[in-house]
């Protein structure tokens, strides 16, 4: 395993994806990886881009690989996607125009598809972000598709937040109010060449002038024509802006916490044996226990152990 | 709080809502009530209905409300939507027609919206479904709104899943192989009168007929025309031939395993003060601290204070 460690510091791809397995299937060893690998984590910036279906994002992260490689960065991708049916590792439709960055070792690409995933998609991609640090990748996208609860939790494992729009959908602007744009850092209008780019502009200026967040930071807007390239540099400028901000700090912490509060509740489930959950539950829906006491008595039986 | 308790065995609807907004949101007092409730509990059946938007489930369930009245059923709904930005107890535009219902004691109608209960919707329902099955409620139809993770951890917490399907989404079929087919105990294929029911009847029993469930259930495809009042009763027969099967006991033991688990994790992080969480953060993401050895250190502390 420190064989592992070693050939991940050393930028192995073939190594780094062989851990990412491990990590995805959620083993111990992934976890003793992880662990040994921390002191070398920190380094990279982790970006979120997310957005409804039709946004882009994929062509927007295309760019945005190029951009950074012209940067001489070194780039990784996690693609996330909730809906999809294929186990971990699979490669979707729309990743299809990444490939062309595979022959390309300082561009790491990793789609991580989510089916059995349930309510640890976020720790996943988290885990799999330290991972990326570690092989010392700087930039890691973490593209997911959709605004549902999955695409929000992820996101806040970002350290920075990018929101993709496009002319059409205004009234989404109102839907979305409810839950990825309160976590947006940055805000991309993709396809502005289409009609109603600044009607999108207008009302996204208008719903954030109502809502000021409390770190002091003003989500900027960017306009961008991922096919043709076109404001690529002032997004990652917007990027690098964001980066350097008091504000990227206290969101750090924010998803450190959140990230802490996640390990605790997988750790203390991982400490009761799979028989004990069945048998409690039978008694349960038997009615011949309640839940209450049952959770209480596995918390008072890790004392005992800890004693024994 | 032994009064509210009372007044719910009673079935008294003002102190219901005031016990739903209780839990809702999360207080000791909700749980303290549950607790004492629980004995009380095990009496209803979980009726989950889910399908994507458009397929009628709301006008369903409407029906299902009147045919379970006719039997002189008392009847609840939760009614769950991801992605409204409402606050809890809203009232969502489809629910409108179920208004009729509002003045029948016997008929007790929940919208949930979900903003802010992330990770804990299907906590949420479960326990609002606790509340109701006390209050003598005998079914208790749990309406959730997509397809994504979150419905699907919602529906896994329902004695019985009911999926929804309408023609012309042939498609979809093979998307929602994924997720949510996968919980399906019953199958409606709503709007039965349009062109393409047989086709997607057609469709559906070709993927059932390759998924053999372990349990020996092979979910029945019920057709309906809910705004005619078609098939409803073929619907409820199905559901009462599924709450009378051994795999409805299996059913009810696997999602208290689920809520078990769940507990366990909210528990186990509630014993943490907030600060300690935004301590540990601070220290981690500047990497004075690794976070394996931060979650190990509370799950150490869980003993030093029940000995202290």
């Amino acid at each position: 395993m420190s064989d592992l460690a070693d050939q991940i510091r050393a930028r192995d791809v073939r190594a780094i994806a062989r851990a990412a397995t491990l990590i995805e299937s959620h083993s111990r060893a992934g976890e003793n990886l992880l662990r040994g690998l921390f002191p070398n984590t920190g380094k990279a910036t982790l970006v979120g881009i997310t957005g409804g279906p039709g946004a882009g994002k994929s062509t927007l992260v295309d760019r945005f690989i190029k951009a950074l490689r012209a940067r001489l960065q070194r780039v990784a991708v996690i693609a996330v996607d909730p809906t999809s049916p294929y186990s971990g590792g699979a490669i979707l439709g729309d990743r299809i125009r990444m490939q062309q960055h595979h022959a390309d070792p300082a561009v790491f690409i990793r789609s991580m598809a989510t089916r059995g995933h349930t309510g640890g998609i976020a720790a996943t991609t988290s885990d799999l972000a330290l991972l990326l640090d570690a092989a010392a990748y700087e930039t890691i996208l973490i593209e997911t598709v959709g605004v549902g609860q999955d695409e929000v939790e992820v996101a806040r494992m970002a350290d920075i937040t990018v929101v993709v729009l496009v002319p059409g959908m205004g009234d989404d602007v109102q839907a979305m109010k409810a839950g990825i744009m309160e976590i947006a850092d940055i805000y991309i209008i993709n396809k502005a060449d289409l009609p109603g780019a600044d009607r999108l502009d207008r009302e996204l200026r208008s719903v954030l002038s109502l809502a000021k967040r409390q770190d002091g930071w003003t989500p900027p807007i960017v306009h961008t024509v991922a096919t043709e390239g076109k404001g690529i540099d002032d997004a990652l400028l917007a990027i690098d802006a964001f980066r350097n901000s008091s504000s990227k700090r206290q969101r750090m912490i924010a998803s450190w916490e959140l990230r802490l509060r996640d390990m605790l509740r997988e750790r203390i489930v991982a400490s009761i044996p799979d028989a004990d959950f069945h048998s409690a539950a039978t008694a349960v829906s038997q009615r011949k226990r309640d839940p209450y006491s049952v959770v209480q008595g596995w918390i008072d039986a890790i004392e005992r152990r800890k004693n024994g």
